[in-house]
């Protein structure tokens, strides 16, 4: 496998993450794609994603995946049981609605905010902005946070008492906030303990 | 099985081409949620979908499934082999693959057009306004029709030779763009062909 990606940025993050929970980890390649200087929108780049985003898993045979979900739900039935993604039809659903509304809600939600409303990646890379529309994200990242907070209530990880793609595009989600001066609110003390769970994981090494 | 839905709907479509493909649409119960009368917003539905949309599976046992993608994948996994979502750990990749990108380029975008650049369901329903953000998703919308349609050139349907959820979810959205007033470039003849075999299917019956 050979994958495509920036190693510091949240998507990528996703993958990595899912890679090492899944021990997959060994034998990938990774390809530096450098997005801070445009790497993603020159005609290489787009004719393996025309949606000019990274990360891309490519198959031995060729086979390009792109759209993070997609990629973490192929990595997780390729090896072993499917716990990342649900052992039967209810798990399935319930942990795919949980991994999208976190992914629209939280992380897209503060990418939406870093790259409309804020200087982001610099003029060069940010080639539109709207601020009243990413400050409207911003708001909608900060209930996504208290509707997060809640769901820990109840359960180590957000579907229950394992780890699935659900909080690992958390995770992402939580670390693109901090970098883009989204704070998480300190009253949500069930995020708190559960981002020191995930901190605890030995996946994590995967993004050292 | 209960469904809170909408039926004219392009979300709602979704699940119910969906039900109609697997053969699970006997013994389910629908129950009208009067969107363009605002009764996604009150109390009584937000506290069985907090994002105010339709549509909401319900399972036997209460469990609450919302976003249409995990609905439509517990519905295939629940009855019969897993064909509209991927029957190995490769087609499930890139059928999720397809699913998000139109989903995201074509029917989401849509939707912003609609919801913020027109005057959508009217005033007492929409209660945010972005013209410029909602034209530039339009031009998504539009450019994700170009890759349909070239994606078509290969095969009869998005993943393959067979019908997925990938297919179901741009039906949706090019019935959405009909409605919002985006049209389909008459040159992109894959997809008017693609249109009439997706027509033909006694699914169809579903959404009359």
């Amino acid at each position: 496998m050979r994958i495509y990606d920036y190693k510091a940025f949240p998507n990528p993050a996703r993958v990595r993450l899912a890679l090492a929970e899944k021990g997959l980890q060994d034998g990938v390649e990774f390809i530096n794609v450098d997005v801070p200087a445009g790497e993603h929108r020159k005609p290489e780049f787009l004719a393996i994603n025309p949606s000019a985003m990274v990360p891309v898993l490519e198959l031995e045979d060729g086979t390009i995946l792109s759209e993070c979900a997609a990629i973490t739900d192929y990595l997780d039935h390729v090896s072993g049981e499917p716990t990342l993604t649900g052992l039967n039809a209810k798990e399935r659903g319930v942990i795919h609605m949980l991994q999208r509304k976190v992914e629209d809600g939280l992380l897209d939600a503060v990418g939406n905010y870093f790259h409309m409303a804020t200087t982001g990646l610099g003029p060069d890379i940010e080639l539109y902005e709207n601020k009243d529309y990413g400050n409207r994200r911003r708001d909608i990242a900060l209930k996504t946070m208290a509707w997060i907070d809640a769901k820990l209530a109840d359960s180590d990880y957000l579907a229950g008492d394992r780890l699935t793609v659900a909080d690992i595009t958390a995770f992402a989600g939580f670390g693109f906030a901090d970098f883009a001066g989204i704070e998480t609110p300190e009253e949500f003390g069930n995020i708190a303990a559960w981002k020191a769970r995930m901190g605890a994981r030995p996946s994590m090494a995967a993004l050292a």
